[in-house]
């Protein structure tokens, strides 16, 4: 069978509510007329995006709404055609990670999970879900994730990259407790960095181009993979499994390079890591391909993929309705079979307990 | 000649003061005593750093001093055994950039490039100076480099990693004209990050561990070229050249394929970025090599040298005698002798106007 008839696992599909009033049944009233009054006041991105609004300008559906609203149009647009055998939603709400006030969050967080639940889950058995968090009170996100996480079809938290402090710090311990309670992943996707209540995108302090703040992404990607590593996250909850997203995959070879051997120079400060960084990265870490690098000498294309471990840790993911999209058809070099199926459909099916392909 | 007996330049060498009075002669009295009563202010750094105080254990001079103090031990100990031709000297006080005192900032670094100028520049011809600046003022710095800068033994502006905002920021002009008006590089070592007046080093917050910091450096590197590209820095200053110091070198390869991706989609926002970020770094910056990554396959290390442009842009740093410093003989595996020439030499004769190899 040629690699596009066979069937797949994209592991961040963006659907959305198609207006705020699709969440009002699930806020208590007085929310519903803050929200009527005052809009969401999530705080606004200061730079641009790509393409029209950040979408696909062909993914708007024919009722007029925004790309990612209608599920009827998506899957004619793509998960059919695709073969798409799981889609695993994303949504657009971890921007909750952005504002003051964390019950606020935290409120918003369960009317989006509630929405997610009945207007997509119940719809599509395709379809599996992210659990949306207040990140920014870790004993509150774990509350939701208790509430939430005995329904199976959510198999995963998912959080932004732009944070506070970085996802190893011991404060967020309690939702990876959550998540290893109810065997869910953990899932970083970039978004938010240097914005709300969060610091500046970069360590050397604000960007000034959207394409800075995409370069960003990447950076905050190896704060929290460091952190992650170094603060024994995966020695004190070894089944817990973290995937990051959208923030590239290639830097990942130099920068394990890096962390091995400053590792094997400075383990005495931190001797609860008790292996090189890249074997956590190894046994606890996937990478999702979108945006996927493509190099100027493609000779060096495979070798990459073996340096980030890609037979065991990379997940196909095509971020639709974003315009920045990657089709399962184009994002690659032709793939030997063995890489296309356990990038395209093993790796995510066993990470998320999914059924093996047809 | 085999390669150990090559001579070589190293860019980066730190010298130091053996203590704060040997500056005094060239600070004002009442600055002399402030530092007499408080000391120097220098906000402390809240992590380890490696080896015995970040230094070599065996760099200590005969006199007890401290490392790097002592120019007749450093002759004997590194300089002379190691054939260096020329050594770039780069000081410890590119840390006035952590002060909020912009004024006390100003007069640390004219007194420390006095004292850089009397005690090591006249002392052997075969070191290079670096200018000490308050980069938290650029216009304070850009005098400053006025100053100095019509020494020819000072061959660069140096400022830390660590920043407030990334350097290709229109705020920094001042500093760039300066460097360009007297025919200096503009290097950026990384230093200060998440430190003093510089916000969080990574951009998700602040990190816990040295371990930790270190892969931070990188992430505040790509900052800089990211914001240096993009701001049109290289086309508003063609003749300015960069170096990024100390923060690795490989991660440069995959992050530059991914500019260029993003460049293609995206230039239309920032139409006076003319070429692909990856001709930018060609032409108007180089990369120091210390701390080198080797990878565990080193079938991969040449394609990656070359993808990183090695040949034209990559110079020798040993950053002796610093505890991590890489030793000319061991750092590289075996080059060729062409890249073993333009790396160990010719790059940076050709960087800062130094004689060709005997």
């Amino acid at each position: 069978m040629s690699a596009a008839k066979r069937s797949i696992i994209d592991v961040d599909i963006h659907h959305n509510a198609p207006n705020v009033k699709a969440i009002f049944p699930y806020l208590p009233k007085e929310y519903c007329d803050r929200i009527s009054e005052w809009g969401l006041m999530f705080p606004s991105y200061p730079y641009m995006n790509g393409g029209k609004g950040g979408r696909r300008v062909d993914a708007n559906p024919p009722n007029g709404g925004a790309p990612g609203t209608d599920l009827d149009f998506m899957k004619k647009h793509y998960l059919d055609p695709f073969h798409v055998d799981y889609a695993i939603l994303t949504g657009e709400f971890y921007s909750v990670g952005l504002l003051p006030d964390a019950h606020y969050a935290a409120i918003l967080s369960t009317a989006y999970n509630e929405y997610t639940r009945d207007h997509w889950l119940d719809k599509d058995d395709r379809l599996r879900g992210s659990i949306t968090i207040p990140k920014q009170h870790p004993i509150w996100a774990a509350k939701e994730i208790d509430r939430v996480g005995a329904d199976p079809r959510f198999v995963q938290v998912l959080v932004p990259g732009g944070t506070e402090k970085p996802y190893g710090n011991p404060i967020y311990e309690p939702i990876f407790e959550a998540c290893v309670r109810h065997n869910l992943v953990f899932t970083i996707h970039i978004g938010n960095e240097g914005h709300g209540i969060n610091p500046s995108p970069t360590g050397a302090g604000h960007v000034t181009y959207y394409i800075e703040s995409r370069a960003s992404r990447t950076q905050t990607m190896m704060a929290h993979m460091a952190s992650l590593i170094f603060s024994g996250v995966f020695e004190k909850y070894p089944t817990l499994k973290v995937v990051l997203q959208e923030a590239g995959v290639m830097w990942i070879a130099p920068y394990l390079w890096k962390l091995d051997q400053d590792w094997k120079g400075l383990r005495y400060q931190t001797p609860w890591v008790k292996k090189p960084p890249s074997e956590y990265y190894r046994t606890n870490m996937y990478v999702s391909s979108q945006p996927i690098e493509l190099m100027p000498n493609l000779d060096m294309f495979m070798p990459m993929m073996d340096a980030i471990f890609a037979k065991e840790c990379l997940l196909f993911a095509s971020d639709y309705p974003h315009w920045d999209f990657d089709s399962p058809r184009l994002a690659f070099p032709k793939l030997g079979q063995d890489y296309h199926d356990q990038i395209f459909y093993n790796n995510a099916a066993k990470l998320y307990s999914l059924e093996p392909r047809n």
